[in-house]
């Protein structure tokens, strides 16, 4: 079955606390070339049957309105895998 | 400066509740083609300079210790976007 893969990021003018602590731990331990960590979320939805154009509005909308909190969030990516 | 992209994603044999809430709530609004629905993480790590094989093993190697709990989590993918 197919799975439609939605990739959800903070906003780019967001703070991303976590992220900062990511980063703050990299340093910390001397790994020091990452100049920025950013954390969002990774969502596989398994589908029954063909993914068709309709399908993936659908996915669009239920990213929109579900998956993202839009308000601090962005849908950077939505693709399928077989 | 190039960014790269960490996901993972919990263990298949793992419950995901959070998972099983969306498809919940999916099929609750009549949107009842999604079978399944798995949460897991999306990190971006922005890279002061270029990134070659050296810089990515040691990003293997911050990712599954740091960035996923290699318990319950797979680092599903490692990636590099300019």
């Amino acid at each position: 079955m197919p799975t439609i893969l939605v990739e959800v990021m903070p906003k780019a003018e967001i703070l991303d606390p976590q992220g900062k602590a990511v980063a703050g731990a990299l340093s910390r331990l001397g790994k020091d070339r990452y100049t920025a960590v950013r954390i969002g979320k990774r969502f596989e939805l398994t589908v029954d049957g063909p993914v068709d154009d309709a399908m993936l509005a659908e996915v669009r909308g239920i990213a929109e309105d579900i998956l993202a909190n839009t308000v601090i969030e962005d849908v950077v990516s939505i693709t399928v895998t077989e």
